[in-house]
């Protein structure tokens, strides 16, 4: 099977980095409806614009799905409306469940399903983001990226192991960030923080530092964490494993909303406190 | 006010090693109902034994309690019906509630309460183990312990802080171990345990120790860690954070009850996250 043509959807900050690090086939990014940022982004990585998802399905051997967990499933279902039927790839964070719910609709609009998972950064160094892939075809897509900054590993299993992974993976990095907030939260209310961090500094060192880049970094994007907090609770839940820890997470980081997007400088820790 | 006598309740793995540390006063233990491994614990840290819980107020100026967090309560409406009127000292992991109503049931008995949270190990090295203590009587309780292996700190704030960052720190110890107990059981039951290992060696380089340790370290414990977890929910609940990262957790190590005391060697991974 040949690749000439990709659509990437969409160019968001994750996604345009990895629309440029397709080597080899042009990568299209759909405009209609799109916002200026998209547009920039898309322009910096050199996809190619196309007016509208029909024309750009029609056109395209593969689709790279890179969206936030809850538009998964309906980007899936566009596409297969549509009719395609080449290499569909759903690089999202969601749950064994839902890659196993958008490999069927793909499938039934002829599609091959290969489910990803990106761990790490925006590709903008080598040796930083991994593509994770499972199911048939992922050895063709991971070619896709071979010669770019993007590590593309296939690993074992049925389509939903990448997925799985993922699930895995940030249920603890995020999972411990959003723990790790709600205690000096509570630090903080208790009037107990200035003790607590007394105690860490001594016993748990790298604590204070965690806590501070967890306000920092993960407040900025705690409101696109919260459907990824839900898709790793239903994981644990189909395993029978409780729930709890991530849909408190969820919690968290939908008190964080006020602070979408504040980069450069992130908030003080104070203030994320205060707002949770 | 010179304390002469205290009697320990109880001589626990840990509550021995607090009576041991006792520096100067005589230090009572009560036999009655207690196990033969109490008692053998009591006679290595040089309790005194005492046959009544009676006998043991009515000669003690203090009461230490180091009991499991469900205990506490009991333990403090016992020494109150008895009319005790001296230092009572709460050392258990429970949340600043709890240590609340404890301050209020031995007050009634005309006792002055002091409000303390033992953070680190069983006292069998200097430097290893703190007592923190809050309200008025703590420097009191703190002189007893001078010179010896336990550190004992005085922190500001009411009856109540001492508890209050007891709950925060564990809320990380052993919330963070119950968190990742429930991710390699995940990751087991999705078949994707290997490539979490390998994806956590490269990234996440504390992972797959800070795991290790928690199954063969934790498990062993987790049936009387149940009851803290929920002293825990209970002290974010009462501060308007979410309380399922320690209901999660409590649940976690209500299902590690098999591994009751199994030391030497801890159980092996597997039959931990097989257990949960």
């Amino acid at each position: 099977m040949t690749i000439k043509t990709v659509v990437l959807l969409n160019p968001g900050n994750m996604g345009a980095t990895i629309g440029a690090s397709v080597n080899g086939p042009r990568v299209l990014w759909v405009s209609d409806g799109r916002s200026e940022g998209t547009r920039q982004r898309a322009q910096k990585a050199k996809l190619v614009e196309v007016e509208t998802l029909a024309e750009a399905v029609g056109e395209s051997d593969a689709v790279l799905s890179v969206c936030p967990p809850h538009a998964a499933e309906e980007v899936a279902q566009s596409v297969a409306g549509l009719g395609f039927a080449g290499l569909y790839v759903d690089a999202n964070a969601v749950s064994r469940a839902t890659a196993e719910r958008v490999g069927q609709a793909v499938g039934k609009g002829g599609a091959t399903f290969v489910d990803g998972a990106i761990i790490g950064p925006p590709v903008t160094k080598p040796g930083r983001t991994r593509l994770y892939l499972s199911g048939a075809g992922a050895e063709v897509v991971a070619e896709l990226f071979s010669g770019s900054m993007l590590d593309a590993k296939v690993i074992a299993g049925d389509p939903g192991a990448a997925s799985a992974l993922k699930m895995t993976y940030a249920a603890w990095t995020k999972g411990s960030d959003a723990l790790i907030l709600a205690i000096r939260a509570l630090a903080a209310r208790e009037g107990v923080e200035e003790a607590l961090l007394q105690e860490w500094a001594g016993s748990q060192p790298n604590l204070p530092g965690k806590s501070e880049r967890a306000a920092s970094v993960a407040a900025p994007k705690g409101w696109r964490y919260v459907g990824e907090m839900e898709e790793i609770a239903a994981s644990f839940g189909a395993a029978g494993l409780p729930t709890g820890f991530h849909e408190a997470a969820a919690d968290l980081y939908r008190r964080l909303a006020p602070f979408k997007d504040r980069t450069d400088p992130g908030p003080e820790v104070k203030e994320v406190l205060d707002a949770l």
